[in-house]
């Protein structure tokens, strides 16, 4: 089952002709999740061939403009557009506010309905389940109230070994059950435990959105073993305490944190604008971590 | 002096990747103005290479996100890049509300200060003078408070004569008053009459702009006679039941106002995007008023 992740905006800050503000968009086993809006996310979605009218589920980080100005075009989009299917938006406290007094200004009135969940400031749990996937929120280090979030494959189903189930000699209705990993009796009272005639299920990816943040460990129960983690690092080294002071942080620190989590991909961006040679940021982070990619708005992370 | 119309935006509702949704920047006589502001229109001035940071006048014609998703991204971004300078927000009542509300959810602080003018529903006349130009807004006719704009220079000097005025004898001290089209006696008694040494100045140019707007000849009093003429155009006439309900006009509508206004030039927009053959506005257009634009993003109409 597809899990990719495509970079809409690697921004910080201010958006460029060649790079967007925050935005990520997330397949996962058909679940179809835009993480962060930053202005023009709605021209990205359009540029990058993706069909933004699937998006149920939209993820918001915190209230800077970067990450959630182009929220209220997006929607106004998918209504002229003629959306009837809901979409869900969570995010910090003050979200349902902020986007309704933009979409009320103009007199929208809407054919979809438009879900808020919104979060505590340093809250963490899970927030969305549904048979296929999960996904949490924790709480990241900024200036203002700010969410990571981690989107996780459910377990799938034990693999049946049909060779191993057939000499059992107990009825196909029980494989259902055997595959969920419950051992049975059937009524001639043969006993089979599932571990004997199924194997494990692949084990299950996981993807880490955290930006904007300061260095902080904090995060590392949250993001532990993660398959991609996406990190930001808005500054180079020799901006360390300017990163330090705005709550932000650099390709070293972005880096030991993957380091810590056992990460298997770390994924870099909000990129400060003051940096011409953003393969700087790549050089800095592959001293901690090797596995690192600086990527172009565009760039689709499959997580296999 | 220069006077030039700059399109940054020209579809209508929806942002593409080949036209933004409405902004115009206007440059008169050292004058920076920015009316309306679609999301993207930050990159529509980069794109363009026009120096936002000495725009310092901002008209905003209504709050459909539209013409007005754009504001809070680029009053970001001039911040961020140091700006200290003032700026004037003109706009429908409700302006400084939703910008205010974007703004400060993100614990927003502004080095340099905001200034609102709100405008009542349905009211007209000078919002805006200096020794240069004047601005006036006038009721357009829409689904909302929507305000159009002209932009005009004030009369320029007479120009001196300087033949007939060295013949005349009198103090060099004179002039400026003459210029201004006052008539003197200096303090030997000796009278001139302006109109005998000066002459005419060169004729006020103006700039009217006009979306978005059903088809009504209220507007005709504010626009008489300017030189150029912006006018929405969002439907062809096969659609003019459908720019009726809207409260949007057609090419035909928006060529006849311009006709009857006595426009010198036509400039459409504001296309929908269920056109692909835009070129065909254009004659639709001509078959009423000949002197007609249909812009691309980026074009700029010179007042000479």
């Amino acid at each position: 089952m597809d899990f990719e992740v495509t970079i809409l905006g690697s921004n910080a800050a201010i958006p460029t002709l060649s790079r967007g503000t925050t935005s990520q968009f997330v397949q996962c086993k058909q679940r179809h999740i835009l993480i962060d809006c930053g202005e023009g996310t709605q021209l990205q979605l359009r540029k990058f061939q993706i069909k933004y009218q699937r998006i149920n589920i939209i993820l918001i980080s915190h209230l800077h403009g970067d990450h959630v100005f182009g929220l209220p075009g997006l929607i106004s989009t998918m209504q002229l557009m003629g959306r009837t299917q809901g979409v869900t938006i969570y995010g910090p406290t003050g979200i349902k506010k902020l986007l309704k007094t933009q979409l009320e200004a103009g007199g929208g009135y809407f054919q979809f309905t438009i879900d808020f969940i919104e979060l505590e400031p340093n809250s963490s749990g899970l927030i969305f389940e549904d048979k296929c996937i999960e996904i949490i929120n924790f709480p990241l280090k900024h200036r203002i109230p700010t969410h990571g979030y981690r989107i996780k494959e459910k377990p799938a189903l034990r693999k049946l070994v049909k060779d191993k189930f057939d000499l059992t000699g107990v009825s196909a209705s029980y494989i259902k059950k055997l595959t969920q990993g419950e051992n049975i009796i059937d009524n001639r009272g043969i006993e089979v435990k599932s571990d004997e005639v199924t194997l494990p299920p692949a084990k299950t990816r996981a993807y880490a959105f955290c930006s904007d943040t300061a260095y902080t460990e904090s995060i590392l129960p949250y993001i532990q073993g993660v398959d991609l983690l996406y990190h930001e690092s808005t500054f180079l080294d020799n901006e360390a305490d300017r990163a330090s002071e705005t709550f932000h942080s650099t390709a070293k620190q972005a880096a030991t944190i993957a380091l810590k989590a056992g990460a298997k991909k770390l994924v870099l961006g909000h990129f400060s604008s003051r940096y011409k040679e953003i393969n700087q940021f790549k050089l800095e982070a592959k001293e901690i971590f090797q596995n690192v990619e600086i990527p172009s708005d565009g760039d689709v992370f499959v997580i296999s």
